[in-house]
């Protein structure tokens, strides 16, 4: 079959759905379609809310229902081949699309790492599949030992959600130090280490898995201590690695483990084919180098800018890069994460000076359902802009960071956070008088003036 | 009594505290005096919630231990005159204080309308004062038959925690045809609305008060439309008027009505007085006119100002302007403002384009605990710039408007809002394809492009 298109889209993630939305909105004549591997895909963030949050993981499917109404067409089917010069497609079912406009959001997958057995059955990497995941979580229900491998988010949600269902003996291991060491600073990442321990979950820190041991199924694992622990399934959350074969066979700059390369516009090096998502190349927001940002909301941040300007550059995009900025939650903490941390912007070579502050995140501290929020803000030493943010307390933590993110993508200076204009409310905030946000700042603020 | 003191501080509300506490952040080395005129004043946010949320109405008091702690000496007393010739004020107490640097954070008062028996016992204002306010709560709880009257923020927070104990009969009274009507528009009033009559709180709007009927106490009132209702009890939540006397008194400029002078360092015509809070003048953000917004967070933010700066001018305050930002709770219901409502805009002659957007705030949607998130976004047509945001949904609105507070101060693009990056989690948030700031701008752009 061969067929023409004006915006053909690959990939049914959020980065492909969002991509044919905003398309369809910015050029309402144009014929779209949309085509996606797998048949039901999953909304990422919540793959491990299957476990136990959702009462179904049905719950959690990633429905292209919307699409139908703007007539963007949805197909199941996989390019499998570029051809730039005659602007056409060849799929997996041997179909032909000629397009104007392709937008390349195929995604990644994950690592898997060389470590014998890997390929055992109970040992799971996260798949974005239905079908796969519904097996997945079903296994897990039933197994009494389970072992999360990796202190990501990902394996940090898996952990506390196995932890809420059934009586599993859990294990989290990871090879550095700390958990979330990549998004947080040490004193955040001990919160949610404590926050597991509360729910028996046994972190493993410094841990390497050696082998996968067992018959056709995973029966134990060794580990990098010498220890063998009896394990019925393990969960693999290590990360995963942009899809950049198709784009590097159709000559488009695109290099192993670290994506598809992309101008400020999503534009590859062929102007007609854009790549948005875990395939595109990120830049670090404060030093312009790589940065392995895999999140669906990037993904989507960046879909809007492909969308708006696939036939004209129209939404202009100031050159800011990509921030890390995320959050999440366990057993009942909220721990959010926007720009550098500490860690990372002192091995980056920035001179900063870092602010802390504490408060109840209602007022007076005696409202119902207060949580302790403790707020750490990171500014340039030298021109008091903000390069960083990370928040623990309650669930309004989640748009806190968020404030953070507008803070940071507007460069705000010090002086600016420290006479910040706020709403507080007693059900809702902490008090004006100690606002922490306010708070960290007039802190780092202090130790500009007082310290060295 | 004659002393003499570096920095005084007349006002002991979150104004006089914040100036207090910053000054010493700043100026370590100068003794300073906070001067309260109630011996034990109150958290003013909190007010409302002594009714039912706190369980013993002295959890709400303000306390000014944390000053001792920085040897800021606590005095109750009032100032009486200020003479700035010989930088000198005299107290009720008749003892005198020799300053270099005053800061005037006298607060306002409640209005009290000119309705014939509103001297009645059982007529409540709100005053900032603990004893006057335990007797107003354990009053209101044995009464049977209770009117609020003022559909603003204090009103609505009342009338809402005096549903929540007992089952007196409650009306709230407001003349307009909306509430909340100077922060929302009518949409948004509506659904506070809704949240009240679930409670049973009997609204009437467009009504005014005529008349407190009674002997010494209240027993009636008498509204516009010339029903008389039975009463027992009257909270008013109508407004406040700055305290200006003393300013006016002493020679600065100062209007009552309005509030006292002050420059963009919160300094009055006098470069050694300052005025912060309720009883200063503020400017609005987008039209420089005075606005009178009255809220113990703008008040904080302007102390920051004012204790930064009394000796030299350090902390730079970009010529902003007041935004109103608020934040409010109804029977589980969250609203908050920032910057213009629609209404607003359009009475002040701003040409305006609307952004709305609708979302569960976790996703996937069947999430435990989800609540429908709304956001309204008003851009300048012609610059788009944001100019306004209201929102409405669970308790995480109460930080999301501080994001939008935050990218309104920094006046954010509405291109910048359509690619906004944000963190997102199933537990804490909307989706990313859904996140409904991002698309109440995406909708607005919408509207700029296809529309008129």
């Amino acid at each position: 079959m061969e067929r023409k298109v004006d915006i053909l889209v690959a990939g049914g993630g959020p980065a492909g759905v969002i991509s044919a939305v905003t398309a369809h909105k910015y050029y309402l004549d144009k014929k779209i379609i949309l085509m996606k591997s797998v048949e039901k895909g999953v909304i990422p963030c919540g793959i491990p809310y299957m476990i136990s949050s959702l009462k179904d993981p049905e719950e959690n499917k990633l429905s292209t229902a919307s699409l139908e109404k703007m007539d963007i067409e949805v197909i199941v089917d996989e390019i499998t081949k570029i051809d730039r010069d005659k602007k056409v497609v060849i799929t997996k079912s041997e179909d032909v699309y000629g397009y104007e406009k392709l937008i390349l959001a195929i995604g990644s997958n994950p690592t898997l790492p060389p470590i014998p057995g890997i390929d055992k059955k109970g040992v799971y990497p996260v798949y974005k599949d239905m079908d796969y995941l519904k097996g997945l979580v079903e296994d897990i229900k039933r197994c009494r030992n389970v072992l999360v491998l990796g202190g990501g988010f990902i394996g940090i949600e898996f952990a506390d959600e196995i932890a809420k269902v059934g009586d599993a003996k859990i294990y989290l291991a990871e090879m550095l130090p700390n958990l979330l060491a990549n998004s947080f600073d040490p004193e955040f990442s001990e919160l949610a280490k404590k926050k597991l321990e509360e729910e028996e979950v046994n972190i493993l820190t410094d841990t390497r898995v050696e082998e996968f041991i067992g018959g056709e199924r995973v029966e134990k694992v060794r580990l990098s201590n010498g220890n063998e622990i009896e394990i019925g399934c393990v969960v693999l959350g290590i990360g995963a690695f942009p899809n950049v074969e198709l784009a590097q066979d159709a000559g488009l700059d695109a290099w192993k483990g670290k994506g598809i390369w992309v101008d400020e516009y999503m534009r590859t090096t062929d102007p007609d084919i854009f790549a948005v998502g875990d395939c595109a190349i990120k830049r670090d927001f404060f030093t312009r180098k790589g940065t392995p940002v895999m999140l669906a909301s990037t993904a989507t941040a960046e879909a809007r800018i492909a969308g708006s300007n696939l036939y004209r550059l129209q939404v202009v995009r100031e050159n800011k890069g990509t921030i890390g900025i995320y959050s999440t939650y366990v057993n009942g903490l909220a721990l959010g994460s926007a720009g550098l941390t500490e860690n990372r912007a002192k091995k980056e070579g920035f001179d900063v000076v870092v602010g802390n502050a504490e408060a109840a995140d209602k007022h007076p501290s005696t409202m119902p359902n207060v949580n302790k929020m403790k707020v750490k803000l990171l500014f340039s030493r030298y021109s008091g802009i903000i390069m960083g943010g990370q928040v623990a307390g309650g669930t309004s933590c989640g748009e806190l960071i968020n404030a953070i993110g507008i803070a940071i993508q507007k460069r705000s200076a010090l002086s600016e956070l420290e006479t910040l204009q706020m709403a507080t409310h007693p059900c809702l905030t902490s008090a004006p008088t100690i606002y922490p946000l306010v708070l960290a700042a007039q802190d780092a603020g202090h130790k500009l003036r007082w310290k060295k």
